[in-house]
């Protein structure tokens, strides 16, 4: 249920209806827009409390909606959710290109990394210090060691990073190094992380789980909104299909259907959405051009030495000429209104 | 198995090779490449004949090929594929967009669309006169008559046609009418069928089916090639997965993937892909700059009141947006090198 | 829309009815239920047609029917349906099972499978004489010469065959030797076959397609079914999921869920539904004790030497033992009242 | 890599295996069974190491595993794993049945379900005091006071608990409780708590996630083993695929398929695995049929005012009904030997 209240509507006629909220044991999440506010109801709604929302002072209308999640929606949100990190914005029209390693392996690989994707164009860091890998013989990441060669990194070529958080304990160590936790795919329906993250006051990327549906992940969203969080932003990485010859099946109709679905910026994963390096670029500008606000990319120095997902990583050269044609299509589709 | 001749090789060793193939019950389809010629052996094959054909006159090089489609393949024909419909040439670099409505209706409703169709930029021209219905309830289209229309419209436009065939029995009759034969998706292994329009000697487009590998997809193929038949493209219209947003998941990887895999031209057909008419135009043009050939795309002059597939036709005006949109991205992918 | 006619009424009044819907341009289904007399009304209904019928004498009651599918509702038709194959009951609590090769291979194979088939316990022999078969350049069957052995197969053995047909112009010839007629799964969509089907008054098996759910299924048989041919059942083969260790996924709660939603027998398929044939007898067993009404499976004198299939074929001792098992777990659930 | 020992080899050959695979920073785990001792080699082997191994005595071959799980396979453990929950043996021939509420709402709601339980044939009761929900805004259990009840629960009837744990910082209290601690199907690939529950000592139930694979799934249960402890079981509970009548797909096959992969006992929930009550029984009879080691089901007071999952519990009826109809059929497949 929410609450749309009138364009003149007083400080105090907001607070009066938290107050009648809180007596009925619900909590009232305000949104003030551009046009006009908007209380979206958390909790056990029940069919006569509409009307008696409606009869309270400066209340224009009450609006059941069918749909779980409210906290994502467009309807309670019509502006699209824009943040800063560092000097890279997110969403509200700008394009971010989060680029590098799937794991940090080595200082010297971060490093040389965060040049090149520096000079290629990209402006956010990522790399994996803790790895979810299905084996436990895999590689499993640097920890907190991988951290700091990222923080290096960062500090020499001033890009923010991003890097994944997969433990609710290790949320305020990572929170230390990373501009923004990411919680991958297969962490998506981790409740008790996305509370955590969703307290942690960091910006955070939300990876759609291979087999979630739009409704699935909008509701984790809604997990990391409704603990207070707005910096938040969604990743498309391709779900399970039963095509094998690709490792996922990257589901670009998800750029346009979220957009009209939510508020908040998405970003594209064309790496593991096709699991093979020949097929990245195409990919990512396909992604570009149904109307992304971003792009993650796995870049590494010597993909076929990568201890991680080398298949799917492009080399330096490879990357720079990916920036290169997504620039291009950016342009071309400027004048793409998005989907009406 | 593919037998690869030497660049001098003179044509008595190629009539050598088909007469031992032919003693042996196998056939030999021979493709003449720009640089050299190949003869992809079929039938069912035995490790001792790479020997023996490796012996004959102007024979380079015999290779086993592991994947089970041949004639459908790159290492078969590196040059890719391209032919020509009417005025129209598909592949080899060239774009087409195919348009019009999911069912004939009326003689004013095929001929309004097809005007409109031309006149944004479409070249050729789509329209249903047999429906494939999951339901024996619904239109199930014109027939014969339906095909009179298009021809009207034909004659008036100078669009060439496209139209789907779904019996074996009316392959003959829909040929006198159609410039290009459509195989529907649910048709895709209807093998028969496809036996009847390789032998047809018309143009093909073989929608892929919603539950098909792509190596299901070109063994299809196979069926229309293998039956003589080289004026083949193939359509991508999403596949069924578990999400249900949107009527199918739009395979966009399917663009470069079977660029790479085949030499045949591959169409994108948004309007299925994706089930609604706001997600049409960012798929379309995501397919235009993921590298495909070409767009089939469901335009109707009210969409309301289609009597199928409304929810995800196009109305003029938004076609119009569509098609200039197309170039531009086109535009700027034209740098944009098949994928490696 | 259904119309349930009152207990007493009488054949004029159903005469009314039917004129009724004819002026209107639709059709009237007759069933007669062993409590009441139903109308399914075919084609396009409008909402005041309810209340027209309504009115007519004889009528106790019109229902609109949400579900897209009528004739083999569960709702049109509460009695299962049950039709006799020579001495074969199918449907109504008879347990039927169809075994034989995939692919009819010589006359020596099919009459030493036809033989071991009746010995442990077998009633209906299945054989490929027309086989879909994904790459052209596999074994696709003998053709009418192996119709010819499965109907020697029968004279000496006394099991009715059932065979599959792909194109509609075969539909009278293999009538000529079929007791039954197998719709595959790669044809549950071939709609101008499933009128044909429906047309030659033949019973008919109808495999689900790999892809389509319920919903899509039953809309087939409609097709079926409203050509008149009542004589209908449908089998469960599996479908296609992510998974890959199994060719295909079995749909074990299909059992119980077509028979709630459909009066229509369901015999389930466990060589196709798996693909291995250490899985057969397991999911045999798994569909009896989940209510199906029969088992289709792959039989082979020698599966290591079969031409299609032979990894999921049972040789003629693990069938001895599967029907065993069939027999003694049928018994058990004996007590097991159908889905409530 | 498994290293398979002569039947006379001495501890101090075992011994000297551990040193070497030390001294290459790998790992020995060693399984000693009925008839030989199988030490698997956890981490990155090398091709070398088998000629090293070979070398050593005691040893009868080495053999390099194609599959990435170990532990978990029936080449490194062929007798099957069975071990005992208080007075229930999970495992090895003996069939569990736990059922309970899908959430623990009162002490009243466990303490009556428990005895129902318990007096209809159950030996196990599970419930939910920390509930992974797709939404925020539902019921997300009771917590530790849910824990308490199931205890007292406990105290009076003698049934053991199973319950979800959800967080690596709730391992340790929830262990204070429970007996059996389950890993939900969203939890799968939480590495961190497949870690901290192998390390915990406490029997474990791994469920399937949705969309993992068999080889995900016993690679999840390679982290637990891998930790240590060996009391584990799997659980099938239905896949996500494109049918949605049901709300999973029940994979049948998973039955025969993972008793053929692995030693690990094999759990069905049908209660998840269908979603609707009224197809439980059935896909439970054919779990029982296909082999599984137990059920889970979940089984409410009232179904309709569930605070969870109404919709697939059954009332107290309906459980006596399934536990009567599991014992027939266990009877009858009793004789049926596992797949071979």
């Amino acid at each position: 249920m929410m609450v749309i209240m009138q364009v003149n509507s007083r400080d105090e006629d907001i607070q009066a209806i938290q107050e009648h909220l809180h007596k009925r044991g619900l909590e009232g999440q305000i949104n003030r827009g551009v046009e006009r506010t908007v209380i979206g109801v958390l909790g056990n709604t029940y069919p006569e409390l509409r009307d008696e929302l409606e009869l309270l002072p400066g209340v224009r209308e009450v609006v059941p909606i069918s749909r779980p999640y409210k906290l994502s929606s467009r309807e309670f949100q019509p502006e699209s959710t824009t943040f800063k990190v560092g000097p890279v914005t997110i969403g509200g029209g700008e394009f971010v290109i989060m680029a590098g390693p799937c794991s940090v392996e080595s200082e010297q690989q971060v490093m040389d990394t965060a040049r090149a994707v520096k000079e290629a164009g990209g402006n956010i860091l990522r790399g994996g210090a803790f790895k979810p890998r299905s084996s436990p013989y895999s590689f499993r990441g640097l920890g907190e060691e991988g951290l700091k060669y990222l923080a290096n990194a960062k500090d020499e070529t001033g890009l923010p990073i991003i890097t994944e958080v997969m433990d609710t304990r290790d949320v305020e160590m990572v929170s230390r190094y990373a501009d923004i936790l990411q919680i991958g795919a297969r962490n998506m329906q981790n409740f008790t992380l996305l509370d955590e993250v969703g307290r942690s006051g960091k910006p955070v990327m939300l990876k759609r789980s291979f087999a979630a549906t739009y409704e699935d992940w909008l509701l984790a969203a809604e997990y990391v909104l409704s603990a207070g969080n707005k910096q938040l932003m969604l990743c498309e990485r391709g779900i399970r299909t039963f095509e094998t010859y690709t490792r996922n099946t990257m589901d670009i109709a998800a750029m346009p259907a979220i957009k009209r679905l939510s508020h908040l910026p998405i970003i594209a994963d064309p790496s593991h959405g096709t699991g093979k390096w020949y097929l990245v670029t195409p990919v990512a500008l396909a992604a570009v051009a149904a109307g992304a606000d971003g792009l993650q990319v796995e870049v590494h120095p010597n993909p076929d030495m990568a201890l991680s997902d080398g298949a799917q990583s492009l080399n330096f050269e490879n990357f720079k000429r990916l920036t290169t044609l997504v620039m291009a299509v950016r342009k071309a589709t400027e004048q793409v209104p998005s989907a009406p």
